[in-house]
């Protein structure tokens, strides 16, 4: 039986295409099973009372800048969506239908293509359900099949899911149990996948019982 | 006259001590002059409502994990502080003293070494001082220096500075007023050196007038 490499993203993330690019290149050479779960990042940011790159005005630019850089580096085309933030659950929804692996797969890249590479977003039904279809999917059960109770049901129970297993941003790889954080995992997932991974259980109960000396409060400097 | 590479940092950060460890070689390969700028980076964290890699649970086991990944793949040492969060205030007042730039290159080695290399920490006065001057230095001036108002005054002026110049997180690299953030910007700024960089200001304006389609609210999901 393959070992799994479960990837959770977010249409919203440019992180999450540019990992998503590279995904089943490296899994094919490893002989993992891609499996692809969509998760509402803006849920994760919730659950922590975080914020994401887009809501820190500096970085959200830092970001813009930062992704061009890396789809260069990938030789990846990337043209921005009509609107960032945008809202994703319709492409989220669809990707969390139960639909067999290649389809799957098939459909997230033309989702993950019309927000980063095509410029042309997933937020318009008519426009999802046409491009899908030009795929050689059906675009319009789809979308259709997205708005029902069972598909919104489904993507906050994997959204839930990820969140317990200790998942907080997008993307993020897992195998065996392990969690990876980011596009540039892949070089630190192949060592993982050696059994060479520095970060052992011994390593790292050394770090995680660290007492906190200092917790923030306002007005401290 | 040589470009300065302005190297903003916090001690809490190991991405920012695994990003001095290679700051110097990577300035002298490039003729760029290092200028090594302290910052509170709990107080960016302020500015921006934001939260730090070690106040969100799952995040900060994850980021010792990736930093123990980091520190092997460099074959730096790296052994947790005695406690973390810790208040790192001490450290930066004296490396926001007025020290000629090879006495302060000095001064942040011992400083960080403490941190992250021996696990000693730089919260007690009088071991700092000691170490300080087993190093050369005058360990006793510069610990009493960094009470002083004035170095409370110079590190707060460094802080609103980058916070002004659009530093929003630590490590964060400048050249010529481009900011690079995190330990993993090397490459990018090698290219951005060379005059090849493809975030250029007219790709950028593209993505900056973006229009904001969609805000978090709580419950969105």
């Amino acid at each position: 039986m393959a070992r799994t490499l479960r990837f959770s993203f977010d249409f919203i993330s440019p992180y999450a295409y540019l990992a998503w690019a590279k995904l089943h290149d490296f899994a094919a050479r490893h002989r993992l099973e891609v499996e692809a779960q969509p998760v509402l990042f803006a849920a994760l940011l919730d659950a922590y009372g975080h914020k994401g790159p887009a809501e820190i005005p500096p970085k959200r630019v830092y970001t813009f800048k930062h992704v061009v850089r890396l789809a260069a580096d990938q030789g990846l085309p990337l043209r921005p969506p009509p609107a960032h933030p945008f809202n994703p659950l319709l492409g989220l929804r669809i990707a969390a239908l139960a639909l067999p692996p290649t389809a799957l797969r098939g459909v997230i890249d033309v989702l993950f293509a019309r927000v980063w590479a095509s410029g042309t977003g997933i937020t318009d039904p008519v426009a999802v359900a046409e491009a899908l279809t030009a795929a050689g999917h059906d675009g319009a059960g789809l979308v259709k099949a997205a708005s029902q109770p069972e598909a919104k049901a489904r993507l906050r129970a994997l959204t839930d899911a990820a969140r317990e297993r200790g998942v907080f941003g997008v993307p993020t790889l897992e195998v065996d149990g392990e969690l990876f954080w980011g596009q540039d995992s892949f070089g630190h997932i192949e060592r993982f996948l050696r059994g060479e991974d520095p970060a052992t259980a011994e390593r790292i109960a050394q770090w995680e019982g660290l007492p906190a000396q200092a917790q923030r409060k306002h007005g401290q400097r």
